[in-house]
């Protein structure tokens, strides 16, 4: 499968299994509208590649793969919807359509969101996947990856240092944040979900994660500033308006293209162990410098 | 014990497993401070306080029932703060202090939530408490109660239905979502926290659970009629001012003090089976009738 082919097989899977057990609730029509808005609105699925590329690795995906790739894709989800709203990163357009709260209200964003979290850990616990003692450290991945010592954490940073200068170092622990947290939290899950609970393999594949993470993160920056809106379908220049540190600021546009690279060298080189099979992870960590939104 | 002595008992054990479980994060302080603000305001702890009185029907309470209490109190305190917030009831006022968005602001009120509900999930997950497949249920029936089947729907439906005329029936479901779930989840994990899992004894349990959910609620609509802002700790007719239905306006004062007492009365007789050493939750039922705060 070429990164292509193995994007849509990916999508295809995690997009069933949440249309699956997203299931109506007649109590909750306009929660669910506002929950399914936001979970299939043309998001890329990267985490869910992830997982599905690393599950990959050591066996078979299996339904708890399937969950661990809707349960990230039902937290990445909600994360926008809040940082989208007026009191976070006030944005109206998200990948070209107007975020949760234009579309409905902020109230029903704010709820839509934090249904979409609870969402995430119904998916991990639901009964049928097994071992509850692999869902049960699922569950633990997973809120450590997504609340005080992870994503919650590094949306509070970004938001302290609006208008602030920033060192690279500290950019870089809010990036390993915000958004490394549950990129690590792909992989991780991907891998323990088809029962590979070795630490020394989690730690080469966090050691991809961390790179691949930040690689995003400086790339994001670059995008921000070298593409447009049409593309980018969010506004471009953003960051710049709302006066962030990014790393073209702080290292110039040449200096964040160099570091970009680098990362993905080092996210390349923690995975070459596992050979051949690791090829859509290559290619993942390839894309990410390559794409172009 | 009578119930002031296990009110302050339940709170002293939620209160130390909450201290000890929300460990520092050097790069969480801004958060983890609007968290605590918003777990140790001085509130009721009236679920923790569930969950160790049906826990004392059938066991010794133990860590597990801690994490489920303190879970419990970390859902309820972030469905509060998001509740307070402009775009949702806009208080300003909670317990005689200001709310999170007031005290912090408003985005950090937004993350506080949100990691609060994380950390619920935390909290059942940690290690060291015993029978994952127990801990697995228990992610299950939080989950359960607080999101789209629960909590964030009551919440959602509220939000619909200001200013509209509104059923005794819809009410009713309203509040079923919105306090009771997670009033009803309060006595089964505490329950299931010592072992038990008899479904013929859950059922009575819920039984107890949804009548007193409903008492609360309708002496709460009739608090906020006959208390005034100092003994409440809220503003008084906050309500009448956001144009809520509530049960005095559906079927007069009378007539909701009437169906608080005979919803009590219904609590107390599930419970029956459960002989003396039921007696903490039949005096928690007469609690909420008599409470005048």
């Amino acid at each position: 499968m070429n990164l292509e082919q193995f994007s849509s097989y990916a999508r295809n899977r995690v997009d069933q299994h949440l249309e699956h057990t997203l299931s109506p609730y007649s109590h909750a029509d306009g929660l669910h509208a506002a929950m399914r808005y936001s979970l299939f609105n043309g998001g890329k699925r990267v985490r869910p590649m992830l997982v599905y590329a690393t599950a990959s690795l050591f066996g078979d995906a299996n339904p708890l793969t399937d969950a661990c790739a809707a349960a990230i894709e039902a937290i990445h989800a909600y994360s926008l919807v809040h940082d989208d709203l007026p009191a976070m990163d006030d944005d109206d357009l998200r990948r070209g359509k107007p975020t949760c709260h234009i579309q409905f209200d902020e109230a029903t964003a704010i709820l839509a969101g934090d249904a979409l979290q609870t969402f995430a850990f119904e998916l991990i616990s639901a009964e049928g996947l097994g071992d509850a003692t692999l869902q049960l450290r699922l569950v633990k991945e997973l809120a450590q990856a997504s609340g005080r010592f992870g994503m919650v954490t590094g949306q509070m940073i970004d938001l302290s240092n609006v208008g602030l200068d920033m060192l690279v170092a500290d950019l870089e622990t809010m990036h390993r944040h915000k958004t490394g947290a549950l990129i690590r939290a792909s992989v991780r899950m991907g891998a323990l979900s088809v029962g590979m609970t070795n630490e020394d393999t989690l730690t080469k594949l966090d050691q991809y994660a961390a790179a691949i993470g930040l690689a995003f993160q400086v790339q994001d920056d670059i995008l921000d500033i070298i593409s447009d809106t049409a593309t980018l379908g969010k506004t471009q220049f953003a960051d710049e308006h709302a006066n962030k540190p990014t790393y073209p600021k702080l290292l110039g546009l040449e200096g964040a293209k160099t570091l970009a690279q680098s990362l993905t060298d080092q996210a390349i080189s923690s995975i070459e162990t596992f050979g051949e099979p690791a090829q859509p992870l290559v290619e993942l960590a390839n894309y990410i410098i390559g794409r172009n939104h």
